[in-house]
C-alpha cells in the first residue's frame, strides 16, 4: 500500500514524516549554471544508474508526465511545485511503487533523495536514506568539500544537506487558542513551523509542518533527534489540549459529528470547506468519538479531495464546479467502502 | 393514531386542517361578564353532557393539568395559549384519544368546538363538526339571534361563528422569493395568512396558516369551499416553485441533505435551528430527494422537537441547554425507528 494511505506511529497527531538529502554530481556545475544539454546529461546519468540502485525505483521523465499527474504528485508532497511547473522540464524522478522513496533530479540541486512515512518515523527514514545515499554515492561522484561537507545550491543547506520534517494535525491547540504560543516555542528551539499546505493560507486543515532550521554543525542523527524531541513535545501539548476539550463532551461531539454529517450528506463541497470538515472529523476520530472512521481512511479522504488527486483519481480534468460535486461523490464512496 | 402523526391529503404542502365553531350557552352572560361561580357552572354543565355527546370525548379540568402538558397541548394546536396560561383556570376541555376532536370550555366563548386533521381535509371536518354541533345543541341551549345568527364574544365571528384554517409548508415560494406576492394574493381574496407559530417570529419553519377572514353573510359550506379553493391555488404555486428549484438539482440536493446530515448527527440543536432544518428536510422528502423519511415521520419530528412536547415526551422539565441536547437525542431515536 502507498505510504500515505497507511496508519503510522502517533497518527492521532502526526500525519507524516519526511527526510530529504540534497546531493550534486561533481563533474557538472550547479543546475543554475548548467546548459540545457548538461541538464539532460544529468537526467541520463541518473536514468543509467536506476536499475543498479535498486529499491524498486523506476525512472520517470517529467517531460512525459501530464499536468494532472504532476499536480497529484505535488499534492502527495512527492515532488516540489517548482520541478512540477518547470516549463523547460529538464527534471526527472526515480520513484518506487509504494512512493515512499522518490529521488528528484534537477530540482534545485542535481539530486534530492527523499523518503516518506505515515506517522512519526524520522529515525527509520534517516536509516533508509543513509543507505540509499551510500549506494548512490558509489554509482555517481558527489560534490564534496572537506571543509564544508556536501555542497548544495543553497548555502543554508551546506553540510549534511539534510532536511527532516513532520506534518502534524493541531486542531485542539487551535480551538483552545494556544497555537501561537506553541508556534513560538517551536521557533525558539531553532525549528521552522508553518502551515503545511501552500494552497491553505488560512490553514483550515490545522496541519502544520515542523522542519529543522539549520543543518551545519550537527550530524544527521542529531538533527533528527532534535526534531523528534520537539515533535514529541508538540504532540504532548496537542493531546493535553484535546483532553481539555473533552471536558465539554457535548460541544465537542456536536462539532465533530456535524462535520461528519455534512461530509457524508453534502452533494457539493469546496476544497476549503472540505479541509475544515476533515480536520474536525479527524479530531473526532482520534478522540474515539466518531467510530465510523479510522486514520487511514481519513488520510485517503485528505488526499483524494485535493484538486489534483481528485482529478487524477477520476481520470479527467474538471472545472471548479464539477470538482465540488465530484469531491462530494468521492467522499461518499470512500465513506461507504 | 393521533391525527397529527398521520399523512393527510396533499401532505407535501398541507400540514393540517382545522375547523372551529364558537358557541355560547343562552342562560349565562359571555365569559367576560361571568362570575367565577358562573364559569364553574358552565364547566360543570359541559362535564355533565360529555358522555351523552359521545365521540369518545373525555372531560379534562384544566385546573388538574400540569404546566408541561398544557404547553404540549398548545403546541399541538389543540388548545389556545390563552386558556392554557389562564391563572384563574376556569377552563376545561372535552377531548378524545385521537385528539382530533377537542371542545374548549371557557376560552373566549363558552364553547369552542374544534376538529383537526392532517393534510387538507376541510370538508370532512366541517361535516364532523356540524354533526357534533347539532348533537350538542340538543344537550345545551345556544345563544342565537334570528337577526345575527349565533352570538359570540367577538362581533367579527357573529353569524356562523366558524373559523376554518390550514397550515401549509411553503419553503420553495420562500426560497424563490415569491412568498410576499403569494401572501398578498391570499389577503386580496379575503383570507388571513400568517406565520403558523407564535414562537417563530422569523418563520424559520416556512409554515403559514391560512384562515377565513369573514364569517357573516356566507354559509359554513361557502367559507370552507373558498378556503379550500385558495389553498389549492397556493399549493399549485408552491409546487411550481418546487419544480423550478429542481432545475438546479445539485444545489437543492446539497441544501436538503446537509440539513438531514446535521439533523442526524448533531448532539445539540436549538429549536430555532431545528425548525429550519426540518423545513429543508421536509422539502427534500416531499420532492423525493431524501428517501430516508416520510411525512408522518417529519410530523413526529416537528412535534416532538417543540419545547413543550419534548419535555412531555421525556416526562420531565428541562432547562434550555438540556432541551437542546435531548432534542438531538430524540431526533436520533425517531430517525432510527
Amino acid at each position: 500500500m502507498n505510504w500515505y494511505l497507511q496508519n503510522g506511529k502517533d497518527s492521532d497527531v502526526v500525519i507524516s514524516s519526511r527526510v530529504r538529502i540534497s546531493r550534486n554530481i561533481n563533474k557538472y556545475p550547479f543546475t543554475t549554471k548548467c546548459t540545457k544539454e548538461q541538464l539532460r546529461e544529468i537526467v541520463d546519468e541518473m536514468k543509467g544508474v536506476t536499475e543498479a540502485l535498486g529499491y524498486g525505483l523506476k525512472f520517470v521523465d517529467l517531460r512525459e508526465v501530464d499536468y494532472i499527474t504532476k499536480i497529484s504528485l505535488v499534492e502527495k508532497h512527492i515532488i516540489d511545485p517548482e520541478i512540477a511547473m518547470d516549463k523547460k522540464t529538464n527534471g526527472a524522478i526515480l520513484v518506487n511503487d509504494e512512493e515512499n522513496i522518490c529521488i528528484m533530479v534537477n530540482d534545485k540541486d542535481h539530486i534530492k533523495l527523499q523518503a516518506f512515512s505515515a506517522g512519526q518515523n524520522l529515525e527509520s527514514l534517516l536509516d533508509l536514506l543513509t543507505e540509499i545515499d551510500e549506494k548512490l554515492g558509489e554509482l555517481v561522484t558527489y560534490s564534496y568539500s572537506k571543509q564544508f561537507g556536501f555542497l548544495t545550491v543553497s548555502p543554508a543547506e551546506v553540510g549534511t544537506a539534510m532536511k527532516a520534517s513532520v506534518r502534524i494535525h493541531l486542531p485542539a491547540l487551535t480551538l483552545t487558542g494556544n497555537i501561537d504560543r506553541i508556534l513560538n516555542i517551536v521557533n525558539n528551539f531553532g525549528m521552522s513551523i508553518n502551515g503545511a499546505y501552500e494552497d491553505d493560507t488560512q490553514n483550515q486543515s490545522n496541519i502544520y509542518q515542523i522542519s529543522n532550521g539549520q543543518s551545519l554543525g550537527l550530524t544527521e542523527k542529531e538533527i533528527v533527534k532534535n526534531l523528534k524531541s520537539i515533535t514529541e513535545k508538540v504532540i504532548d501539548q496537542e493531546r493535553l489540549a484535546r483532553k481539555f476539550l473533552t471536558k465539554q463532551p457535548i460541544e465537542l461531539e456536536d462539532r465533530v459529528y456535524r462535520a461528519y454529517g455534512i461530509l457524508r450528506f453534502a452533494t457539493r463541497l469546496s476544497y476549503e470547506e472540505c479541509k475544515k470538515l476533515l480536520s474536525d472529523v479527524k479530531l473526532g476520530t482520534d478522540l474515539g468519538i466518531i467510530k465510523e472512521l479510522d486514520d487511514s481512511k481519513i488520510n485517503k479522504l485528505m488526499l483524494y479531495t485535493r484538486p489534483g488527486n481528485l482529478q487524477k483519481h477520476l481520470g479527467k480534468q474538471l472545472d471548479g464546479y464539477e470538482r465540488n460535486v465530484k469531491r462530494a461523490e468521492v467522499i461518499k464512496q470512500i465513506l461507504n467502502d
